[in-house]
């Protein structure tokens, strides 16, 4: 199965841009109307390393609540974007991040509330044993700064991901990116496990079969001098195909890790902040308390904020030797971004709203396996779900189909995206504030996406 | 001398929060009045990585232009910050930000023209042979990129630095910032030459012996079995001291150091956008052309903002097999407020205004050297200004007088900092709007509080 995996790691989502088949590719600019060819052809300034979303890239000009509108005034639902969680254009952001650039805007080297008063709401969401929080720009930052806390505190170097996992894009957090493709150079003291594929490999002993799989590269880490420092998962395995696994399958794994000695690093950077429904963070799901927390996208909603909130003997392994500083990190304005959204959340029980909206899309799209048996498996927690493109009577991934799916839902005006070792896994994950409305737009052109392409 | 520089080495301006002298000791928070203790006190959910400056810290709640006022009303001249470059809360940024807040701030992966406009007015801005731009939310993100790019062009890992430099906070880069601590990790692949101290060895040949300094090194470095990638250099060594030294003297470096086929990364996070006065960017000072430039803080005057610009050769070595994607960078509201940042250094002069402003203040400092022996050297290029506090009539580092006189200029409402490998240069650094009343503040502070700890 890893090998398969690995073949296909390139394909899934943080990267789906590479895939010349479901996202632009330059060779087709010809085939684009004069003022997006235009716009396109001025990219080529950003250099090669950026990627385009569809055959024919969307130009976005506004955004409101779960729409989004293109220059040409076409509307669009969005189900695939994470960071603008309490809706595009959401004018408590706008205010709060208004009325502190008025005042000030300066750097954690000076004493403020808001990064104080921030602090205190975050760790109030978390086990009390997390009692610390530093702040980054990026969930790649925090996953950088995690993953030298936990080699400092074990003093080892040895770290397991999943085998399509994303963690970011800095130098160090870039090596324990399997997902970014096979020619990236991977750290030589990372080793990977495959995806915990619950759709085929059944979901009764997935915890068991994680368990073995990490004690299997714990043994291969001590035959290469390694010493093993910890597991950085994203609680519902994003990249991997957003597999949630029973609540509750974490729990034996970390307890393993926690015996050979290494840490639970939490990548809450997409499970976190409502989103599995379940719990304010996707590691509660699982009972589980991780030692350190990583978080970011949606935290100021699409304000740059990130995020490690980590147990304070963690930490001081770390502080022992090394300050740290963050130039625009924690600073007002990003607090006050971070801390109208945690408003939000509470005030509008987003997170019971996550859950009920997110079972009812669940049901309605497991409605539509009867009349579309290219639909295998449909899986998920809150509003993160993962829909499996198969043919039709196997598990056996139709990739194709999934890349026209995305394309033809597009045309029907409704944005989503892939995911999963094999491409195949449709990535529905909304603006928190989807609606009764939106599931109904999603449900037809979905159905109505399918019948175009398959009959 | 690389001895001393080592041993002093936790003692520059980015980790300045470390020592005792200058930055707030936790042991004193008994000596704060009721309001700002319990401020600090709360601070501790941060952890101990965070530093506050001043032995009294300061508890700012709004800021314009230049000055900064805390929570009891006392004004401040803010001679320190590079960060707000157009002045603090300037309303142009605030106006940006919230139009773009209303309309949409999605990712690079929608076609937006603000990134478009933005990178074709930066890439104006540099020399034609660097023809790309990526973005990034960080000064350490831009330059982890950077040296990535770096050792995948040439095919080496050996990156040199000054012995006090700081290039940021990610694994990677904290590996080349020696100056973040000495019992910090360096990177093995990374060697450091002495910080060009023009002070102490003289500006005529430094040129010639920064040359020297790095054949050493790559000697070292083959010795050693490390392929030489380049150099990473502040242009105005900002962390070694602020040593601008003769235009033109960083020419026969960088020579050597294409000539030895590694690569000219410019570290402009501090000396970019304006700050040297002499050009828009620090290494223009040199006539010399960057194969790849690295820009930050002032960038978007607060609101995270990097970018990495790069020669589209250097780019293609890693774009080969790398895709990169920065969920927050490059956002239509950062580049909003880039724009308005550029728009304004170009709309009022700023780069005549700040050469000029910068003179006029090293003018009125070397005024001031008769009366107070204690002023070294005074040197700058534009508003970036370094003061060498020394035992009169020898230079020997006067470290306990320069952080005292830090002290005494805040209670003289004027903010500076220190840096250098002795920890005795007075940093001044103001927003780039410092005008002629700030000057006089500035001088008669500094008069001021040198008579009132000297005599």
């Amino acid at each position: 199965m890893n090998t398969s995996i690995t073949e296909n790691c390139a394909e899934t989502e943080e990267n789906v841009g590479i895939l010349e088949s479901n996202s632009f590719n330059r060779k087709n600019i010809d085939k684009l109307d004069a003022d997006l060819r235009q716009l396109v052809e001025r990219r080529d300034a950003l250099g090669p390393c950026y990627r385009l979303f569809y055959q024919e890239p969307l130009h976005l000009v506004r955004g409101c609540g779960t729409r989004l509108f293109d220059a040409n005034g076409v509307e669009y639902l969005d189900m695939y974007n994470n960071i603008p969680s309490i809706g595009h254009s959401n004018p408590v952001i706008t205010e709060a991040v208004t009325r502190q650039l008025q005042q000030i805007n300066t750097h954690t080297r000076y004493v403020h509330e808001n990064i104080l008063d921030y602090a205190d709401a975050l760790l109030a969401k978390l086990p009390a044993e997390i009692d610390r929080v530093m702040f980054m720009c990026s969930g790649s930052e925090a996953n950088d700064l995690a993953i030298r806390c936990a080699q400092l505190y074990t003093g080892g170097a040895g770290i397991i991901v999943t085998a399509e996992a994303y963690h970011g894009n800095t130098a160090l957090v870039s090596g324990v990116s399997p997902s970014i493709g096979k020619d990236v150079a991977m750290s030589p003291t990372m080793r990977m496990i495959p995806s915990p594929d619950t759709y085929r490999l059944g979901t009764d002993e997935i915890g068991e079969w994680m368990c073995a799989q990490i004690s299997e590269q714990i043994a291969d880490m001590r035959r290469h001098g390694i010493q093993f420092a910890g597991v950085l998962f994203d609680s519902i395995f994003s990249s991997d195909g957003v597999i949630p696994g029973e609540a509750g399958f974490l729990k034996p794994v970390i307890d393993l890790v926690h015996k050979e000695e290494g840490l639970y690093i939490a990548d809450e950077v997409q499970p976190g902040f409502c989103r599995t429904g379940e719990g304010f963070w996707g590691f509660e799901r699982h009972g589980i308390v991780p030692d350190i927390v990583t978080m970011g996208k949606p935290m100021a909603n699409g304000i740059a904020c990130s995020a490690m909130a980590v147990k304070h003997d963690v930490l001081d392994a770390f502080a022992e030797h090394n300050p740290y500083f963050n130039t625009f990190a924690g600073n007002p304005v990003a607090m006050a971004a971070a801390q109208a959204v945690l408003n939000y959340l509470d005030g509008n029980n987003m997170l019971e709203h996550t859950r009920d909206m997110g079972e009812k899309l669940r049901n309605e799209v497991r409605k539509l396996m009867a009349a579309h048996p290219q639909i295998g498996d449909v899986r998920g927690a809150g509003l993160f779900t993962g829909i499996e493109i198969v043919q039709p009577g196997t598990t056996e991934p139709d990739r194709p189909l999934a890349v026209a799916l995305i394309e033809k839902m597009r045309e029907n005006n409704v944005l989503i995206s892939l995911c999963g070792p094999y491409g195949n896994v449709l990535k529905v994950r909304p603006p928190l504030v989807f609606d009764a409305t939106d599931l109904d737009i999603f449900i037809s052109a979905l159905d109505i996406s399918l019948t175009a392409i398959c009959e």
